[in-house]
């Protein structure tokens, strides 16, 4: 608490994973890659979960859990995604430790323990959904098939960085089975939305709808749609992705269905998932050099307060303190005082600035004499005096405001750091500059978008929804164009 | 659902895993004793960790999520810990595949890529967290520290059934940290009384606490407690556990804290699980031969509503129905409507008997001109007409009378089949016939377990807590007794 933060401006990188771990979100543990979330990280996440997971049952959806293990001959079934996860796979080769024989109190893996068939530690669910689905789907009655698993997954990343990219990662994947292609392409948009509602609502984070070009697509997926956001350095973070598989996991599982004329057809599929990785996206795009700021709406503490007083005066405070405890609680705001006798108010409200609480109630007696309070935004760190007999309603509506707040700072932010070039000079400086999301005409190759990702480390992040067609050259070959792509650098 | 269940009386453990598959709460899936919790299954494991989060969370608990994997060379740090899960352990060796150079389009483990230490798929987390607990406890300040996880485990165990003992499972384990043995012992109990209170009041299951004789105490406890209920086959389940671990992990991860005197001490700590075990306890105290029968608390769906009409009637029936829907679901009753049009009523009784909703409700026009319902209930089979006029509260009524009734009903079970023996033949006599728990002096030492063990199949599941000191003679030995120990064939 006493080393003050590194500045976003100096090394945003630091800034980020210093940030991440003073505030008690994450930490690296011993296992490679691997990290802990730490129990006021989790607090955040698990709002997410809760959040999320109701937004996809009242859209139909119900829970399921399949197994972690994927036998490798399951897993290479559908060759492109094997293809796609194979070089990043933790596997299973052995189910046994025995005591070792060369050093007394170790233990080593029992060579006669080798499993006949390797087990994958599932890197996403696909493989062993899509075998489970074959026995689930005979007819069109089963359809469509709505279903989401909340787990954890391991991709054996070389690089890793707190939340952004961890070997082991939570998430939910959704997987579901429909008798048409227009049905799973309407699933793979509706979910798109509810993850972009979610940004946006929840995360006080504005993002781009778009789908994926080939070279980003997900390996299996006949198309990726996704949200993209902008955190405050300029770089653009994948917060959620939903596939429109065709009926490639369906061919490859057999997974086929009566239609109502009596014909087997196979079936058409979607996936789609986002992961802790959110968490890692709401703290780069609101955070400041002071510590977190949390959108209201999944701040694990909504309100601070801080009793001020003297010696022998901490209980009587305490007590006339409850009443308003008690009043903001019924109005559903989740409230924490802090009557730490060990730390002075100055500490404390650097610690709950640094833990992002959207607003802190400081209180003395002479406060309550006067019938006013002090109360401190997060956000604008703006301080105000207001009347006591009103706080439900004023903390309240203040909470509603900093939610806004939070987004309206990040739209605007995106607004200014959108740019549309027309040369690749452009491109080059903006990008060199203060980067962001660069709207540019591309030929709509792989080559010109890999000769452009390998020059400038920007690569397309999507084809965006909303982006109208337009005639244009592309920048780098000068090749017609109709409509312009959304690059940047990104996490 | 056309042919008809196993008999329990028949066939107990096919009746058992017929009953699982049929109602759709699990199946064995392509991963060796790996399951596959389906939707109806895991809506009610659903309910059992949202209760019991709320009840860590209010007994002062946090949420927090460590890694899946553990380095070998943690793994070891606690000796007894690690013998005693070393032989079903899943160990990752490899981080990554290849394209097999022998069989083209199939892929094999790159022998490249090798793990410098294996890591351990946890079989429980008490070496991981430990080893993370040392960075977090300095003073007595950070003490006690309460965390919970819900997580994935891994067991690798030889003979497998859904839901008893599978390879992996779900669970929950808590983790703290005390300064005291007092305060370590007194959390180990608390959380004991939160899983009998969780037992009996939502899944109606009456339990017996108590203590783990030495031989099934938990690798690394020094006191392990349980509950335990007994299934209607007379076989008793371990239902949850609770462990005091004194200083042992805290010494083989050197985990120690200043006191207020400043002066260096090792931690006290606890650990405490239950798992998708529960589910099979929950099938296996309560159900019949047409099907499940869940108590209302935990069962996703309390009252089915099957709407009886003719041709074209259905959508005139559907629209008086609602308003009574709506009563129920204000009254925080989850319903549901069976409007298939594509199954007949006999169906549909006979399907939700089998998944056990508690309340079924059938209601055709002239029931609704008559102001009259047929109602009938899961656990007696019991139909009744009640007015339609005061459906909500009747059902509601019902509903509680149902938890309870099937609350007694297990209890009645198990007092008719808790025996108090003086011998070792009226014991073996007992256990061959009716079963439950024999309570019986023993010498209290392991040879003596051992060999009724080898001898009978049957364990002490524990010292139970009430039962009270009483003098008496061993059963197999003749030296003298305190008091009577719990045995059972278990599960």
């Amino acid at each position: 608490m006493s080393k003050s933060l590194p500045k976003r401006t100096e090394d945003y990188s630091l800034w980020y994973n210093e940030l991440v771990k003073r505030a008690g979100l994450a930490e690296n543990s011993s296992v490679r890659g691997c990290m802990v979330i730490k129990p006021y990280g989790y607090a955040i996440w698990e709002k997410m979960q809760r959040t999320l997971d109701d937004m996809f049952k009242r859209t139909g959806h119900q829970n399921a859990y399949f197994p972690l293990f994927v036998p490798k001959s399951l897993f290479e079934a559908e060759e492109k995604n094997a293809e796609g996860f194979a070089k990043e796979c933790a596997v299973v080769t052995h189910y046994r430790l025995q005591t070792d024989p060369d050093k007394p109190g170790k233990l080593r893996v029992d060579p006669n323990a080798k499993l006949e068939e390797e087990l994958i530690v599932r890197p996403t669910s696909e493989a062993i959904i899509w075998s489970t689905y074959k026995g689930w789907i005979q007819s069109y009655r089963d359809l469509p098939l709505l279903i989401n698993q909340w787990a954890n997954v391991v991709r054996w990343e070389m690089r890793t960085r707190l939340f952004l990219r961890t070997a082991e990662f939570l998430w939910q994947e959704g997987h579901t089975a429909h008798a048409t292609a227009e049905e799973a392409l309407a699933e793979t948009r509706q979910m798109l939305e509810v993850y972009a509602q979610f940004a946006e609502e929840w995360m006080a984070l504005p993002v781009v709808k778009g789908v994926k070009t080939e070279n980003e697509r997900f390996a299996g997926a006949v198309e990726t749609y996704c949200i993209e956001g902008l955190m405050q350095d300029g770089k653009a973070l994948q917060a959620g992705t939903s596939h429109f598989l065709g009926q490639n996991f369906a061919k490859a599982f057999d997974v086929q269905f009566a239609n109502k004329q009596g014909q087997l057809e196979h079936v058409w599929g979607t996936s789609w998932g986002v992961s802790t990785r959110l968490m890692g996206a709401l703290v780069m795009a609101h955070s400041d050099d002071e510590g977190l700021v949390l959108p209201p709406k999944l701040a694990p503490i909504q309100v601070v307060i801080v009793p001020i007083y003297k010696t022998g005066q901490l209980d009587e405070l305490l007590e006339r303190i409850r009443p308003m405890q008690m009043g903001l609680i019924e109005r559903g705001i989740s409230v924490k005082i802090d009557d730490r006798d060990t730390e002075r108010p100055g500490f404390k409200f650097a610690e709950w600035e640094l833990k992002g609480v959207p607003v802190r109630i400081a209180v003395g007696m002479r406060d309550l004499e006067n019938g006013t309070l002090e109360v401190a935004r997060r956000d604008t760190k703006e301080k105000m005096t207001l009347p006591l007999t009103d706080i439900v309603n004023s903390v309240d509506q203040l909470l509603q405001d900093i939610q806004k707040n939070i987004y309206q700072r990040a739209q605007s932010y995106r607004e200014t750091h959108t740019t549309r070039v027309e040369s690749y000079e452009e491109f080059k400086q903006v990008l060199e500059g203060k980067g962001g999301f660069v709207l540019a005409h591309y030929d709509g190759t792989s080559e010109t978008e890999e000769r452009i990702k390998e020059e400038t480390k920007a690569t397309i992040r999507c084809l965006a929804l909303a982006e109208p067609q337009e005639e244009g050259v592309c920048i780098v070959t000068g090749r017609p164009s109709k409509r312009r792509a959304h690059f940047a650098k990104a996490y």
